[in-house]
């Protein structure tokens, strides 16, 4: 299942995904990334160069990390190089757009690439402390620029979803959205 | 692929699995263990404790590690608790049984259980340190009690073979063993 976050001109920017069930990827593909809390310094200290080493695609790390995600081979992953970060947030509020009724009831993983900082297109997505002591969410580029913010914690390239115990029933599905 | 260590008699007691490429692994079953070098001190310093956590199945050390694997839900993983560990070997002359020609020339991950180090049964296998510098290897309960070994650095579950370039040729496979 994958549908797209679009903003008001119809326009999409960032996937989100959500994890099927006992969804399956291809273990060429799959990808391990380190794991935050939604804390700036976890962000800054997670390691971030992983690569993967041999032909068992053992992952090994610039330094030791205790949290990590296995992800299905996801487009916008397989190309992250350097700088792949997951943060996992409580629920969705985080997120800059329209808040239905999932967004407060489930929790999301966001996938950052720390190596693009710079906060670039408008309709961009950004990894941002929001401040305040409220720890981190994701902000769009323009509303970014509009306070003079030029730099971020890192580009979102993804937001997924958590399974769902029942995937048989889109009339509830649809309900949600 | 799946074949299995027999030894004189022909009994089966340690599973030895090629992995398939791209081989596919239910994202609800796949286990995400601790990499090793082939070292004693490694091997005790592994995170011990690796438990899975909330939906997206995020896996939380009980300390920070820079090697990890990924592998499918092969049985005898999935009753893996605490202790379970990854080493890798350049290749198979490691393990205690006949040297075909396969093991001088494929690199070998090697499972076992931490928590279990007792050498237990004469024809379990059991991981530990060669002495003499010569590193870590797998031994038969059985040559071990004959040395009045009685404690092992674990028990092994399963060998991991890597991928073959290509899966397609069953004669080649036959050739090999």
């Amino acid at each position: 299942e994958k549908d797209e976050e679009e903003d008001v001109e119809g326009v999409t920017r960032v996937p989100v995904v959500r994890l099927r069930i006992g969804e399956v990827a291809e273990a060429s593909s799959v990808v391990v990334l380190p794991v935050c809390a939604a804390d700036e310094r976890e962000v800054l200290e997670a390691p971030f160069e992983c690569r993967s080493e041999g032909e068992f695609g053992v992952v090994v790390s610039e330094k030791g990390w205790g949290r990590w995600v296995v992800l299905p081979g996801w487009d916008p992953l397989v190309g992250l190089g350097k700088g792949g970060v997951v943060v996992s947030f409580a629920d969705a509020r985080v997120l800059p757009w329209k808040a239905n009724r999932w967004y407060k009831e489930e929790a999301i993983l966001v996938v950052a690439d720390r190596s693009k900082i710079e906060v670039g297109a408008d309709d961009g997505f950004y990894l941002v402390n929001g401040g305040d002591g409220k720890g981190l969410k994701v902000e769009r580029g323009f509303t970014l620029k509009e306070k003079d913010f030029t730099q971020s914690l890192g580009t979102v390239l993804l937001v997924v979803r958590p399974p769902k115990e029942e995937d048989d029933d889109q009339l509830s599905d649809e309900d949600w959205e």
